[in-house]
């Protein structure tokens, strides 16, 4: 179990927002307008039904190509790069995103075809990205559509790409219809390709699930107060950063960009736009690079300070004194971790001295248990603002508009 | 030469103003108080002076691992990811920055002792990052210290590591004084370690002086223009966005967030908060994560969109039609790079019409005179800006009582 402190003034929070959101979440989740509440148990029979193909898997492929972008690669990668280090074993993930073609170019020359599983995800099935980057590898590589064994497909069951996919009989794994691309990571889209990697995604499942059970049993009200304070002060700080102490932590903040920024970032019922603008950090690096905004800039921001207790590696800092170089002798003999945890305290000691809003997140270690907590707090921490502001937290109108003129710039 | 619009309203802009921009900047360079508006020349003669040590380095060593953080491996990183295509020869360049312990490893890891010159950066010369690495170094790879020829120092020349740099006979490259650690990309901070891996640095160097020079003939007026918007509506916009359509710009992102946030947020005369937020953003990945909140969130951002008109590579989307898939079609036939241009166009039509403030800039192609020039461009928006704020641009005080704070911890 993760540790959480509200560093910011709780008592100004009017009781009646706090029940609001939550009764609004658990109306959500009753009512099965929204999917992503019960993922983490759903998901568990598809771990299982991944488990008895698991042999077969690791016997022909020890590379695994995820096709998609957006919500269907950033939640993928959060989890590799948190538990990589812990998973050694894991088969290598190579991710097919962006239309950049530097990109695709080297991503390509690291695929071996004869050990790959392809797996092309888009929650719509039209993601341009996604498939002219799949069209690329079908030419490039020579793929074999019809029962292919090494191409599966996750995408809504109703979708062009569900259809494309049984037309050729790949195997296909379903994003069910009320999960939006961004809360699907506990979906078949993040646990098809994990699983099949050989990632402990029971664990993580479980440890999501662990949490949604402590927060409708009124247990981790820390989250409702968190997310009353944010909407309530989102005039007066309308960005909210995370500083994460690791660089494990650069995937997972991206993740944290999406599924805040695309959540939230709307037209309320009334037509005025509201948001608020998550920004991810990495600890100690933008230290030299961000603070001193946080700490004498504008107060227009709130922190999250994340930071992880005890590390799977003990590198210690010498116990050298170097002539000239005395004052850095106070750090000999401590760990790395040690001082990196330290950094992050005294970094967040000078940011509240400096009147910011902080919140800290405190894990005991990188593990699948924590991870899935962190990714059901986080939704739900994004759920019950967006409730909070009265808006449709799970559409993404905004974006259309690009797409119909990006198509009709094609087809003059 | 790149090119610049400003789609914003250049009208209402106070001609005084810019006026006021222009002259303030210029003085700067006048009086030399600040230095990195000389680098540009000052750095050619060093050039020339690596450039007769290449045989030999080229000989010994294949790789160059840089130890520093923020402003001591920013820049160079930047540089790296966006010439490292088109400069398929040059040495492996390893960063040690962050005092995360499993980076530290995995980058120990891929250092060949025999193989590595070490370049040891800091411009204070006392950065526990920096310095607690060095010394992980100096015992893992049981590295000699005295006269060691892998074994080079960038510092202050009055620093305390000159001082112990000198102790050892090491050899020593000087950052001058009146050049601030995150303006210090084009002296032999990024210039030594760029140059002896084999980057064209003296073609970076004439781009940046290039710009400078039309800059100070009033040739390059825009510059002018955007920092005086930006600052006239800072309490409108306090995000400035730079949404970039390459992951070639991932670094140089981050490389201009230092460079906007530390400079600009600060105290200003008269002890008020003041500061511009920015933002890093890749197209087309971005589109599928924040451009929502662009579009429909408050219009609290500015928005800067950057492309490339030709790609070193010509990857083309084959002319497939998938059944059921037929949507897609419209892009085929046409390259990788046609479709993420295009998508840059569209997105910031739909951004646009969304009423944000828009500029954008052009590049031909990624080759060092833009790179350079792409340097002086954001150093001199930054500058411009920071006199128009009225504040010290150049130095960091909020981040000083954090250091003391971390030292105090390991002192009780």
């Amino acid at each position: 179990m993760l540790q959480y402190t509200n560093h910011f003034d709780t008592k100004t929070l009017d009781p009646f927002t706090l029940e609001k959101g939550f009764e609004a979440v658990h109306y959500e989740e009753q009512n099965k307008a929204v999917g992503y509440y019960h993922l983490p148990k759903l998901s568990q029979a598809l771990v299982k039904e991944l488990d008895t193909m698991r042999d077969e898997i690791d016997s022909r492929f020890d590379t695994i190509a995820v096709i998609g972008i957006g919500g269907s690669s950033l939640g993928i990668k959060a989890i590799e790069r948190l538990l990589r280090s812990g998973t050694p074993n894991a088969k290598k993930l190579i991710y097919l995103e962006n239309s950049d073609p530097l990109s695709i170019i080297s991503e390509m020359e690291e695929i071996d075809k004869s050990k790959t599983l392809f797996i092309l995800i888009s929650k719509s099935g039209g993601t341009v990205e996604a498939l002219s980057i799949f069209k690329r590898l079908i030419v490039s590589f020579e793929l074999t559509l019809d029962n292919s064994d090494q191409i599966y497909v996750i995408s809504d069951d109703n979708s062009i790409l569900s259809r494309f996919a049984d037309e050729h009989h790949l195997r296909r794994f379903a994003i069910p219809d009320n999960v939006g691309g961004r809360f699907s990571v506990l979906s078949a889209v993040g646990i098809v390709p994990l699983t099949l990697a050989g990632f402990d995604t029971a664990s993580i499942l479980k440890g999501a699930q662990d949490f949604l059970d402590r927060f409708w049993n009124r247990k981790e009200e820390h989250i409702l107060q968190k997310a009353s304070y944010y909407v309530s002060h989102k005039d007066q700080y309308p960005m909210n950063v995370l500083f994460a102490y690791s660089d494990a932590f650069a995937e997972f903040g991206k993740w944290v960009v999406q599924l805040w920024g695309e959540s939230l970032g709307k037209k309320n019922r009334y037509g005025e736009r509201v948001g608020l603008t998550p920004i991810s950090l990495i600890g100690s690096v933008d230290q030299h690079s961000f603070l001193q905004l946080i700490i004498e800039g504008p107060l227009n921001k709130t922190v999250t300070f994340m930071h992880v207790e005890s590390s799977a590696e003990h590198l210690m800092i010498p116990k050298l004194s170097l002539k000239y170089l005395e004052k850095s002798d106070f750090i000999n003999g401590k760990s790395f971790n040690e001082l990196i945890n330290a950094q992050c305290q005294a970094t967040m000691q000078s940011v509240l001295q400096s009147g910011v809003s902080v919140d800290e997140i405190a894990w005991k270690k990188i593990d699948e248990i924590s991870v899935g907590e962190m990714i059901a707090y986080y939704e739900l921490l994004t759920s019950i603002s967006g409730a909070l502001m009265e808006i449709n937290t799970y559409d993404q109108p905004g974006v259309e508009l690009g797409k119909t003129i990006l198509t009709s710039y094609f087809q003059k």
